[in-house]
């Protein structure tokens, strides 16, 4: 991966409950899942798209703040 | 993929019901559906365009947050 | 197609009624339909230009967002 | 045309009648149409300038949203 | 012409009369006429400075949209 | 000329009498003037600086609009 | 790691109370932790994403304050 | 000179009385003068910056319209 | 490091309190504490990300200007 | 000197009395004096820094028109 | 050091005692003063992060005028 | 030196008293005084950073206008 641009954006996934699940999916051909993590409630997590990552899904109830503003999700519930 | 650009820009899908339907379609010659993600009701799925993907299709009740505003799907049914 | 800049630009299509069609035209020598994809009412679709399609043609009640601001379709009828 | 830059850039026509002509001339040394298309009342077209196209010319009412803003053709008949 | 940089810039042209003139005059070393349009009232023509043309003539009542504003032709007639 | 980079910058001449003249300057090491454009009242010329052309001269009554606003020759006559 | 591109961006976490957790997260194919930093109540760390880092988890009451704005974590507690 | 950066820039002189002088200095290791031009009352001069040119005199009477503002020559007299 | 871009952006810590401590944590894949700056009250210490500095931690009670405002470490003691 | 890029940014120089004089110092190891002009009053000049000119000396007085806003010499006498 | 970018960003500071001292510290794996500048009340040093310096840190009651404000050195004392 | 990029930025320095002294810092790993300008009261001087100067100092009472606002030196006198 050397030589490779890093990205300047990122976003920003804070918990509103325990157990939220942040998903990415595979860039390439095949759109899969790569890798799960858990957060708390509470725990903030940052991420980028990278090489590896072109897509994220979040489950659980969490504010996402990005580029666009702020969602939160399962706001309907 | 090597080398490749990383774009900054993406798209912020979230569902407004169960079973909203987010469907990649292939950038080639030919365009074809390649990738459908399921989302449940208040889930969030944040997405970049790509080398495989160059236009997206989204079915069922979600607010798609993008650079160009919000837009809400079937909000006149 | 390695190698090749994928643009961050991309514009919304939101049916306002069903069957509205969105068309694809050829970007080389010859302006030709190569894609031709139906909407429901209430379906969003979100396209970027590529090396293949450099025209879009958009029949039916729609909704179209981008970066010069909001048209919407046979408004007149 | 592999590896040619693909402009952001694009214009919206929206046609106000039926009929409305939407004509590209070539970019080369000689200006000629090369491919015309025809619009009902109510299409909207979204295209850009490409490696064939350098000129556009719009005949019949059409409101044509560009990035100085929105003419409407025939607007003094 | 393959390569080469296709700009982003365009001018807008409203014929306000018939037999309105748009006169592309060559960029090289010599500056000479290369093309004339014939735009009928109502018409709009749009096209972007090329490797062919630095210069633009109009000739007959016609208003000019581009990104210092908007002229109008013939105004003192 | 293959190759070299087409500016996207423009100058708009609108002629408010018969006769305005404007004249283009060579670019290399001798300052020479390489064309002369006579323009009838009312008539506009849109022109770009070019590798062959780094000055205008213009003479006659003329509103010549440009990136640092609108001037008007001769209005002090 | 010679010749890479060093971003300007940087994210600016400052503890609240004692054992505040900033984990980074592998880029590469396996998103794994590679490194735990403990802050102590007002404590600050400032980082950036790097070759290695693309992705970072903070754990316990801190003040985040990025391109987006602040965010704390387990204000909800 | 070919491949050569054509600048975007340019400085617009106005003649506010008849034999102003526009002066062009050499840009290499010897400043001299390489070029003069003669303007009448009214009439206008467009110029740029080149290869050859990194510096212009002004005598007479005129107003220099540029990317800082506008300068009165002369105007103490 | 010949050759490297040198970024354009800086931090900037105003030691508030006597033993204000600036550790530098290194860009590899090991991050470690690689140079410790200890800075007396009123000092002001001025620093860049590097090619091998990609997190900063700052000990004690410090006022810290970057491009997202100014923080104030330890303020809740 | 082919190939080098001219810059877009320039000073302006009024003089506000005879005998203003504008020194080019050199860009090299040695900051030599390498040319001197002279204004008279009401003169104005433009100049660019250019690969022999890295600093500009002026003496008498003169307004200064520049990036950074308006300066006048002598001001204080 | 032949062909290296120059940055533009540079930071000014003024010395408000006698003996206030600019300390430059390396930017390569080992962080150390390289050079030491004393200031005296009321001079002015206007410096550039380098090739050779990434870090400066400054004593004695000085102001410190940069892209993110100012910043005045042992205002608590 | 040919080849290299010429930076646009500048400060400006006006002397406020006779004697003001501009001294320039040397880029390379040793910081040493290369040049000194003597500027009289009124005397204006604009300069860049080069490949030789990445620092400057001022002596006596001077205006230094620059990219960050306006600095009087010895203010304090």
């Amino acid at each position: 991966m050397n030589g490779n641009y890093i990205g300047e954006e990122y976003i920003i996934i804070k918990a509103l409950e325990n157990g939220v699940t942040v998903i990415g999916l595979t860039r390439g051909k095949d759109t899969k899942f790569h890798h799960t993590e858990k957060l708390d409630q509470g725990e903030v997590m940052i991420l980028q798209f990278t090489e590896h990552t072109s897509a994220i899904k979040i489950r659980g109830q969490a504010e996402i703040t990005n580029r666009h503003g702020t969602t939160v999700t399962s706001g309907d519930k």
